[in-house]
């Protein structure tokens, strides 16, 4: 070794010691005659001093150090002289008085700052990710990721799951995404795919006896990339035969509580109560989403009823035409100005609706019982009678000073407005605590969804899921009736999982097929092992595919995943550091029976 | 839950319990009136006995019951009646009386028994691998991986090792062997790689002070499959900054120590032991071979010098051409017939040699000192006096009954054919215990092979490792006599693993770039990433890649990798199962933009 003690380690216990560290030089400060050098590791910082009357060799070697150089130093630790100390690091109530420095090796001036205060682009950070890694904030990431994920193998190992790993080179089994593929060379003219997730792979382990099973999984989409979407992605994928739903809820959400308080502490609040558990439709009903942020309240009211019998031409088109009218209270946000109250237009415009009607509600005002005429403002003011606002607050519980903001248009739109501004709001009015995370579960979903496009059934979350027992009757006449054992784990307005009681009976399976309208050969090629396997004694099993980014990324109050992921792509699916991907040779398209079929625009 | 205990947990401490158990009818016999079934899961299997004065549903029920039907049972747990016990499982004492039997699933009679005493051919194993998994003995090598890798997760971290993914869509980087690669979509006519190792990025994470990394990390090889090759294979990676060879050979040997004492228990001879380490010299020298066994000994003896002066041309024309004549010893294998030294002489031939002397010495004779000419039988006789014979039995030990076997070509293709034969022979005269484990090191290997083919220098393992210090002399002069920091792991005759101090001086690493006739954008295309790291203060640093199919198969006393790993591929590469490789669609091909360019001939 070339050190026996890292960087951080050294504290006021070891004074009058010797040791060696290696490390980069972080920063150099020329004092007169002495030199100070802040050597870095992954521990933390150590300071070093170079005094001539010590070490004139060293001092001199020293004199030439750059930043990022790597270097070994050997020293005796002493205590800094008063005043000097710094409280915010671990060592900074000693320096190591250096005796013998080597340089194990040079560096070129770096293009940015190591330092967890850098404002750097993206691109550079991942062109130069091997000095980006360097900031103390990305190895506390990395270290985050490496405990989350032996917590994840501690638990599941104690509650008898065996990690299994599943082949990468498979076929292509289409689950929504695109796949991505590998052409063969030794089959011309076939191809492996790799995996979108292992969902098959774990059922056919379930029917092989395997009873509880996890994979920490790499999972592969060929997606247009959306922002924080990235090719591959980490899945904690795990399976469960002879269970129910909640047996499996039960499971996750022990695992996810034992590890968000061994990581977060006292600061997680939610470790000693159950995780909310809200139906599907109950969550569509009051947060307009399957994922509500539940940090704080500001659910949605229905007010089709109250504000049916005015004469604005906005709500009688939509509640003539089957739509709702449906609202929440933005807490003293009352008195927003016209550029707020446009923001949020503009956000509901965005998400999709025609507009959005506020009334805001005058503060000076002591109950809303007394509301008069001039205690609000709304540009439908005219439609709105002040009993009628006052019978609007009351039924939204809004308060003076509130603002209270409606959406009127086809269900599934009015949720989706309303539910995009309830969470900036929610942000913006700070409602809740940065730092907390709430876990919630919600379950029941439908089975099918209706492509309006299409004109077809299409599997709301993925064809696997078993639908409920008491809606088994509806497969046939009425899919939309039916929903299945299928549940999310959500944080945060996040979804961090999905799980589902799978089907493991083949007639059941190929009903499900038949109503997505795959055919024979199609069901045969893709999902054949799978129903041959449910031939052969399949029990019952369910299962949770769960985002290890996510969650990592979530604990450690990140926003974007490619924080937690050492080499990320780009939005464009590229690895600057790499520059991947790029060609190859003729040769080896050549042994791949593959020509490139190229347009004649070149593309970027 | 479907169930309360497993079937391998109730034993007499549950008489008189009542229990629901699920899972698999491995058997059922009807004894008159009462019905047995052996219910198996993961855990074991449990007699089940359905009595009519029980319950005479239940027992109609059991009456229809099929192997590998999945049924949920109720009932009670009684002891068996005295003489039915069965010492060999371990709910052997006891039984279930049914009172409920509920069919959660049929099965279709399976293609094969499940039984660890089966002979199926592997085509059938790997299609209905569902079945096959099921077998015991499976259940338990998976059990086996998984505890070997938590307790490389738990050993790697207690010495401060942080596990990092790295990507598995990368960049064609190849290190000898063909990568498989993957079309991107959207940038046409590019592709990713899927790495062979993830070797380059490692040693970017030692550059980005990551310190100490490991990865269970999938690998793939796009090779034409031999015996036990697989196209995807997991290898413990690791790496570690501020090392020298001693550092990180004593910190895997640890591990692998740990591991071994945890799994094998007294079975494993060598825990208080170093592990032997042998320079690639000396390994080559005694066993003819890097990876020797060194359950055993009859090493090779050089005997040149002894035949040097016989009239046989066999001998004559070798040493003229500057080759040796080395040999072996095989103990009491001097009354081999001529059938079996026919398989000996069949096997030298196969391993390249033009033909294998051997002198068999009579088991009659009470010493060495004594022989006659009666003492000893050779197709070289004539040439070989006894004196000759005496002294080659002197100079290699060989006693009275023995095997002498000689060798005579170049070096190279001696050794070659002795290790060959000295492993066949190993194993065939039971030189060994077939369950001891025995580890070495074999260090200080070359870092260049001469290619006579393409007239050139290649890399005898991978470009990174770095040359000896007192060796980077030699690098441009003499590149043949460079050893490097370079080691590998051997069990049992096997290559466990492969490891180095790596190169960390960007000019160096160009040096050896330059020596194998890599030209600079060649370089900067592969390596250009690596190279650019290096100028930006890189750590001296070091690592290996494990095997872990491979230690994980050593563990069990199974021969090859693919019963370790849950859906291997097939000699050609395909998943029988799942039937990958297959063809996608012209969609597909199209959005990669591009074509199939396929053989007039179609291939297989």
């Amino acid at each position: 070794m070339y050190k026996n003690k890292n960087c951080g380690e050294p504290n006021s216990s070891h004074i009058g010691s010797k040791i060696t560290v290696a490390g980069w030089v972080n920063r150099r400060r020329d004092h007169g005659n002495l030199i100070f050098i802040d050597l870095r590791d992954k521990t933390g910082i150590l300071q070093v001093v170079f005094n001539p009357e010590v070490s004139s060799k060293a001092h001199d070697t020293a004199s030439n150090l750059r930043s990022e150089w790597v270097v070994q130093i050997t020293g005796d630790i002493v205590k800094r002289i008063s005043g000097a100390e710094n409280q915010s690091i671990s060592t900074g109530s000693i320096e190591l008085q250096a005796n013998e420095i080597n340089i194990l090796n040079k560096s070129e001036t770096p293009p940015f700052e190591i330092s967890d205060e850098i404002d750097v682009d993206d691109q550079t950070r991942l062109a130069y990710r091997f000095i980006d890694l360097r900031r103390p904030k990305m190895q506390k990431l990395f270290a985050l990721r490496h405990k989350v994920t032996k917590l994840i193998w501690n638990y599941l190992s104690d509650k008898d799951f065996t990690h299994i790993e599943t082949p990468i080179l498979l076929k292509s089994t289409p689950e929504g995404a695109r796949d991505y593929v590998v052409p063969s060379r030794i089959h011309a003219g076939k191809f492996y795919a790799l995996p979108q997730s292992p969902q098959q792979l774990k059922q056919i382990l379930m029917v092989s006896g395997v009873d509880r099973y996890f994979q920490i999984a790499r999972c592969f989409r060929d997606e247009d990339l959306r922002a924080d979407r990235q090719p591959e992605h980490t899945q904690l994928d795990l399976e469960m035969s002879f269970v129910h739903q909640d047996d499996v809820m039960f499971l996750v959400e022990g695992l996810y509580k034992d590890i968000t308080s061994q990581i977060l502490g006292d600061k997680y609040k939610q470790s000693d109560t159950d995780f909310i558990r809200l139906s599907y439709q109950d969550s569509m009903d009051r947060f307009g989403t399957d994922k509500p942020d539940l940090r704080f309240g500001m659910e949605l009211i229905t007010v089709s009823e109250i504000l049916k019998n005015t004469e604005s031409n906005v709500f009688n088109n939509v509640l003539n035409q089957g739509g709702v009218i449906r609202g929440i209270v933005a807490p003293k946000a009352g008195n927003y100005d016209r550029k707020k109250t446009d923001e949020l237009i503009d956000l509901a415009k965005s998400s999709g609706a025609s507009g959005l009607v506020y009334v805001a509600l005058d503060d000076n005002l002591d109950s809303i019982k007394n509301l008069t005429d001039h205690n609000y403002k709304s540009p439908l003011k005219k439609f709105l009678s002040t009993s009628i606002v006052k019978e609007l607050s009351e039924k939204m519980s809004a308060k003076p000073g509130d603002l209270i903001l409606l959406a009127a248009d086809k269900e599934n739109k009015v949720n989706t407005v309303l539910s995009n501004i309830r969470n900036f709001l929610g942000e913006k009015l700070n409602l809740y605590d940065e730092e907390e995370i709430m876990f919630a579960w919600v379950y029941d979903f439908p089975l099918f969804e209706w492509d309006e496009d299409m004109k077809k059934w299409e599997p709301a979350h993925h064809v696997f899921s078993s639908p409920k027992k008491e809606h088994l009757g509806y497969l046939e006449s009425n899919p939309g009736k039916v929903h299945a054992d299928l549940f999310d784990l959500v944080c945060n307005g996040m979804e961090m999982g999905s799980g589902s009681i799978r089907i493991h009976d083949p007639s059941i399976q190929k009903k499900v097929f038949n109503i997505i309208g795959y055919k024979e050969d199609e069901i045969n090629d893709r999902f054949g092992q799978l129903i041959k396997s449910f031939s052969y004694g399949a029990p019952p099993h369910g299962g949770m595919g769960l985002g290890l980014d996510r969650f990592v990324a979530t604990l450690a109050g990140e926003k974007a995943i490619r924080e937690v992921i050492a080499f990320p792509k780009t939005q464009s699916a590229q690895d600057p550091l790499f520059d991947s991907p790029n060609k190859i040779s003729d040769d080896q398209l050549e042994e791949l029976f593959i020509s490139l079929d190229l347009p004649d625009e070149p593309q970027v």
